[in-house]
């Protein structure tokens, strides 16, 4: 484990980035490193389009109204992108260059965990890093939650509140697929909070014909409409629809919701701990800790070595899921 | 043209149902009907489930209290159905004859052109009819507005407002399918209203490569995200996105809205409208009126013959067509 | 009546100001002027601050990107300003010579009629004006609607939406103070969109008793909650909660919705008629016209004389009114 | 302490009843209470209007259609209502015993510490009660969270967002009072994530002059605006407008939030916690437990006994203000 620890004062310049999938929350966050950074009295740098703007030495310095009026805003002001040339060695060693030749010795990279992998490079090269899970998917393992990932959750149920008028008047099947690759937690609390009857997650097998079952189950009840929830990780919901159709005859629309997930005016949730985690992010690099990414367990702010970050998997809430499965009989 | 004008007082007993496709404001509608009957001291009944309920016998009498507490709702309370039977001759007499027995003599329909054909075949068995257009896709003839179309093109404004936040960050190119089979009225309003680079609709035919020339000139002009509305008539989004990430080599996300744009609480306008031509019917049948649609001509609600309404297309608005692609160079 | 008709060319320079209070949609109409000046390949300056920036000489050359990512936002990117100076003959004269030193000889003024006035001092001195209506209170004479209109009424409705829920649970009146000092149209229109009890706007007058004889007759038919909308200009919504609830013996509620009707991310409603606005004034203004106001009527944009615009008053809808009032029985 | 423990089947019927103010996710909380009953296969009944309900005998026998399409409403479908009788023994008494010839045993209060007040009593008299913490105000001790908390610091924040898109256009500074009479939770989560200037509680002392010097040295920097969050509790935010004009001369308004802030529907944390605690309760009931409330604490479900839960404070997060102060500099 790397975790480096020296005197207060040792971090004279903080760089912050943000890197991979942008997430609502992620602004409110540069804005809390930024500020906490100027009321510390510490130089702070603003690294734009992650790791590729690094090696491209897109840098500028941040003053307290460089991030005014950008709490509210989704997406992020540092903007995104990958960067295939900061997986190799060399790159790394570059970016790494450019980081000491700007004065910078303390880096905040926001992210997932593809770029804490790149912050353990440029520590490796002396550098300073305190990573902070970004992500709407809250897939990081090694924290209960990541920023964006409320906001999500929101936009979800906001779409399956309007899905559910028009099922009502119809009688209806609606699938709507969510993000999640590797991960429903996306899926599992909007499913629950929306009342979905069926919600479908890479982490639990599932069968087509246990899904018409409940469908044809609440439907001979007099249910008025059904909606599935389906993390994209799980298979095609266009082909699930198709599937449900045949099987059951009851007619069936499918939604994707797609990149309306990534964005919106971030919820308070993530407005707050992103807020939290950026000001604390700086008093970490100024107590001269690294390697370190912040994370949220049991309802309080702690600190995970970024290794650590790289490996436990965050598993799916079973309990939540189970609950999920029993209201919306 | 089929319009019977008798005396105040013909109509004892009017029933109100809605058909095909719910939108936004049929609740706001028949909320209107059944207060403005009441007030008129008529007898006002409620038809479940459309003409598919009328043939059932699925009726009830509305009170003050039936629709209280409906206004801001989306779908509709009386909910709707399709219903082949009633494409035929002997579903329509059998739909009249349900009518007389339970003393309806006059009827509101609220719902697209293939309602108010059915509408058609009830007056020529002795029913008082009168058309409302409720339709998110705002292509009934005859009218420049239908209910729920003024909702929906907000709902797909917040969609893209939503993904242009994302889309910023990360330098990308966003394909959005919206509804629209056979009329582009919503892709154009909304991606006006959104400043959508482009907006392919069915009633302009299109050139892959003119949108990805447009595409590229944005892009290299330093334009940091690119929108581009389909209407659903147009073809497959998702092949669509295929194209242009190829021939562009600009990566490329493609979201289907789906039935989110059928849902939501209706806005003032869908309401105001709704309120308007739903008490206007009752009038129009207490006056003996009879073959009628209510529309919205140049800002005011007008009287047009049902007939008429089956038959002149609605056109899309070329100058506005022409206005977003100048404003969004 | 004040317009000149020259030739094409005849404007070399454009400048476009905000002024008054500032309305959702303004941005769009900043946007589209800005674009539209582009494309017909004339210079365009943007005025900060209304009058108070152009006496002070704040003005700037405007590109495309210069208003990229506004039509989303609230607000205006040029901000507004009351300006005292501005409404004296020197001021003005001294804001035509600030006009001319820059090069502008075209001007469009987005804002209230107050704004107007200052614009015709301007054109008095050889600017060519064309004025915007934009504000919320849709007060301005000589359109059936102003820019910002849309988006304060549907943003009450929402307020209301949210008040009903309470109300419901608790058997409570609601009273909601809402903007318009000297005009009921956003009480009128969110108060029948929302389906409130009663409306009291300062074109119409009211009897406090007859308002609560009609909430008590509600209330005795089992109406679990009642919403009185009150514009403004009628007087303090806490003094009349107190009456009511004295009178009535009813529990009584109040709330003052103040500047949060400014806000918010504008509808599609008002960002398209802001486009077109925007996009004519332009046009106007190369062929020649001045003195004209740009307006809505029976749905269509239309050319008013501003000196007709300071004058003729836009009345309540009367018809209107007294449905909200049959509807919400 | 009282609790009691017996064995599992001990409740043969519960009844669920909200009392005091409503709060958004009390219906997900009643849905919860009602399916899970039934999936325990014990009897349920609803009860409305909290105690006075309970005292006029309005109970109803509950199935899963009842709470079908519910959980996304704000509000509470049992309503609510005071009950001053209740407060006394002789009512208590009678409310136990309408319980008992109803054949209720075990009874799920959601609401405030009045309520569980009120529980206690009956608990007394042999019924076994749980406790489950509803009002948005988050100020019952025992636990982190109540329901509806979360809905309405995020309605405050939609306020603000609204409320900042004209501040900034005009230069103004903005006092916007939310709820909170005993306590600023909503003030200080929402004015945090809102990027508030300045935030006044009831459990912070504060000066006014400090609050007008922080308004001028922001302004001074250039800010165009300032937002200050006031909890009710802390006096009249009109009053307060009035006194930072005079002493900063700055140009003040002043929005009063009101009831909006208690309808909305609910968030996704506010219908998650609100089924975990409702399907909890019967659970508990059914083995046996008796006189404790469900609570949150760590980001973990926790039981806490009620009369516990009468008397800890749950102050205000020292650190969240203390960061709220240094974040918006």
């Amino acid at each position: 484990m790397l975790v480096f620890t020296g005197g207060i004062g040792l971090v004279q310049h903080i760089g912050v980035l943000t890197s991979g999938g942008d997430a609502p929350g992620m602004n409110a966050c540069v804005r809390a490193v930024v500020r906490m950074a100027i009321y510390r009295k510490v130089k702070i740098s603003g690294i734009m389009r992650g790791y590729a703007g690094l090696l491209a030495g897109e840098m500028k310095p941040m003053d307290l109204g460089s991030v005014g009026d950008i709490i509210h805003r989704g997406g992020t002001l540092l903007r995104t992108a990958r960067c295939k040339e900061f997986y190799e060695p060399e790159g790394q060693e570059r970016g790494a260059r450019r980081l000491q030749e700007a004065g910078i010795d303390g880096l905040v990279v926001i992210g997932g965990d593809g770029s804490f992998r790149g912050a353990q490079a440029l520590m490796r090269h002396g550098i300073s890093v305190i990573g902070i899970p970004g992500t709407i998917d809250n897939d990081i393992p090694g924290t209960d939650y990541t920023i964006g990932f409320d906001t999500a959750v929101n936009t979800v149920l906001d779409a399956i509140n309007k899905i559910r008028d028009t099922a009502t008047s119809h009688d209806r099947t609606n699938v709507i697929e969510v993000m999640g690759r590797r991960a429903g937690h996306i899926a599992l609390l909007s499913g629950l909070a929306g009342g979905a009857e069926s919600i479908l997650v890479p982490e639990v097998p599932f069968d087509v014909d246990v899904v018409c079952a409940r469908l044809m189950r609440g439907h001979n009840r007099g249910k008025l409409h059904s909606i599935i929830l389906v993390a994209e990780g799980v298979g095609s919901a266009v082909e699930l629809g198709k599937q449900i159709e045949q099987k059951t005859g009851l007619e069936t629309r499918v939604t994707i919701l797609g990149h309306i997930q990534r964005g919106g005016s971030p919820t308070a949730t993530d407005r707050i701990w992103a807020s939290q985690m950026g000001s604390r992010a700086v008093d970490l690099l100024l107590a001269g800790k690294s390697g370190l990414m912040l994370g949220v367990r049991r309802g309080e702010l702690v600190e995970v070595a970024l290794d650590k970050a790289m490996t436990e998997r965050h598993g799916l809430d079973q309990e939540l899921y189970q609950l999920a499965g029993i209201l919306s009989i």
